[in-house]
């Protein structure tokens, strides 16, 4: 096992990274401050796991909520159920929320421990590889509106984090590679020795190679805990993280979160952005085509469902770092330096949509 | 005019107390870091001061949303309502969100602006004696559950706080007396001498002296800022604002959150707590009866709806301060001197209900 930290003074916490961890009680115990726990999971993730939490929380009072699956219920009326079961039972300040699933359950599930009581204790039990690597470090937490993805959070740092390697062997094939897009993401933004590991490694990441997954999930987790302790509430640098989203959300906006899963409209949008930063002259032919290169290999989509340009940048408007009506995009300047940018030439962009409209999947 | 400054480090703010400050946008304009601005007001409010505040603050892009009057309104749906206006603007992350009116627009509008894009800037402008004294001050926003008050909400203090004096000539007799019920009790958890004053000047406040309401108000803020300062996040000390809370909270839930006001539900669970402390042997008779006579010289009601013991209980149960199953309240040593314990007889609870439900109004 291994354990990193993120940085944040009296809310500092640590990161688990393994295999097998589900079952080690004493990883969990020092974070649940009271005698109640809820766990919060899905309808998919609940049969495989949710047994070994309760056996490992046998200590304590647990109650169980299990959600349908899918980014559609990412919603103020999920939450709403947490709120009802956690009121039904009385559950009080001290309780402990645990999210037991992917990216969705631990959005949603940290959101309702932000907001229940004025916010209660939370541990995040990642079991998707995005969950592991991405959302379930750094406290964003939130649920979708009709208009706009993430529009209602809070920030909501979790006690601690478990990332147990194993739950990755039954995770679907889709959604290890839409993982694997985020993994990609850190190369690309800040870590350029990283982005080389992986263009070698790929293939083992494919296979699910035990040491290939934790040593992604590791420097993933470490470039994200890095980014979040020097920049917690997205001031300035952590908006970096979101390279590639901006052009994503409009994608899963479109697709209303159904027929996309956000991995894959992240590695779209992240094609998009490496097209618009080579449109611009920022970022130069050979390492545009090295950021296609390696999504492709990990058998990423590359091109957005058909949108008029159009439709994009009015989608793309809502962006929550947009600014005073200004659209603000990540941006490449090199493999492994990316740049917040509004101030980049309008029509570079127009090209890039332009260009992705023609080429748009069917 | 008087400004009190509730001291939390970079997150300190001004309150500012007086007559005519709607008309001032240089108390404004300080705290507004953007353009774009969305005032939540009532129908009841609306119409007498919205139009003052727009024209201060002409100067900004402002939009406007008016809900209907009552603690009913202040659910999960009304701050959806208010996502629902800020997304169709597509205001951004710089917007800031102003609260025109009492305790719900400014818990509701609070709560909103903690969690719309994970936090935008807030200002308080409270026009009931009640907000003015207590909930514009301090950061604790939220909305109401079925099942309890106050249960979905967060910390998120606002920017200033503008406590226009004027506007409480406009209130109805029943809030202006409501909110005397929040005053009185700063005295009694911890300023002796202000209870003293109240007593020689409880009619001035009722026939709405200038002079009077604003000492009121500046001594309420004074001590509210106090102890916000030294418990942001009420691990502690914090807490004792709640006298009279967990019985006020459950003749509120009883009621629906109808037929009584918030502050005469805490004028009826204040009473509560004398007369518990007076059984436990905490306070004495004398003090006692001074407050039910402050209570009471200010038309505040004394007895609770009909509600059995064991309603009373069940009710109780749910609030916010229980830990571990066990009812803590907020109960007096001495005027002047409130003690929150989980730690007291509980036959002494149970004759304290006993009396009130023989007593209770019809």
């Amino acid at each position: 096992m291994k354990t990193l930290t993120v940085e944040l003074g009296e809310r500092s916490y640590p990161i688990h990274i393994g295999p097998d961890l589900l079952s080690r009680p004493e990883l969990l115990t020092p974070y649940i401050p009271g005698q109640q726990v809820l766990i919060v999971s899905n309808e998919t993730v609940a049969p495989l796991y949710m047994q070994r939490v309760e056996t490992a929380l046998s200590a304590f009072q647990v109650s169980k909520l299990i959600l349908p699956d899918g980014e559609r219920y990412k919603t103020l009326d999920s939450a709403l159920q947490i709120y009802d079961a956690l009121l039904a039972q009385r559950m009080d300040r001290q309780t402990t929320l645990i999210a037991l699933g992917g990216g969705v359950i631990g959005d949603l599930t940290g959101f309702a421990a932000a907001t229940y009581q004025r916010g209660v204790h939370f541990i995040q039990i990642p079991t998707t590889l995005l969950a592991q690597v991405d959302s379930s470090v750094g406290g964003k937490t939130g649920v979708n509106h009709p208009l706009g993805k993430n529009m209602i959070g809070a920030f909501h740092q979790p006690r601690c984090v478990l990332a147990d390697t194993d739950t990755l062997l039954s995770l679907p094939e889709r959604e290890l590679k839409a993982g694997i897009a985020e993994v990609i993401k850190y190369g690309l933004i800040r870590d350029r020795a990283f982005f080389q590991w992986l263009q070698n490694n790929i293939e083992a990441l494919l296979e699910r190679n035990p040491e290939a997954l934790a040593y992604a999930i590791e420097q993933s987790c470490r470039n994200k805990a890095e980014v979040v302790a020097a920049d917690e509430r997205e001031a300035n640098q952590r908006a970096l993280l979101n390279l590639g989203h901006t052009f994503g959300h409009a994608i899963e906006t479109e697709t209303g979160y159904t027929s996309w899963l956000h991995g894959e409209a992240v590695a779209t949008g992240m094609a998009m952005a490496a097209h618009m930063s080579h449109e611009l002259g920022w970022l130069d032919e050979a390492e545009q085509r090295a950021t296609e290169a390696l999504l492709a290999a990990a058998e990423l989509p590359l091109t957005p469902p058909p949108m008029t340009p159009e439709r994009f940048l009015e989608l793309m408007a809502v962006d929550k770092k947009a600014l005073g009506g200004k659209l603000r995009l990540v941006l490449l300047k090199a493999i492994g330096n990316a740049v917040l940018s509004a101030d980049f030439e309008p029509a570079a962009l127009n090209r890039t949509l332009n260009h992705y409209s023609r080429t748009a999947s069917a």
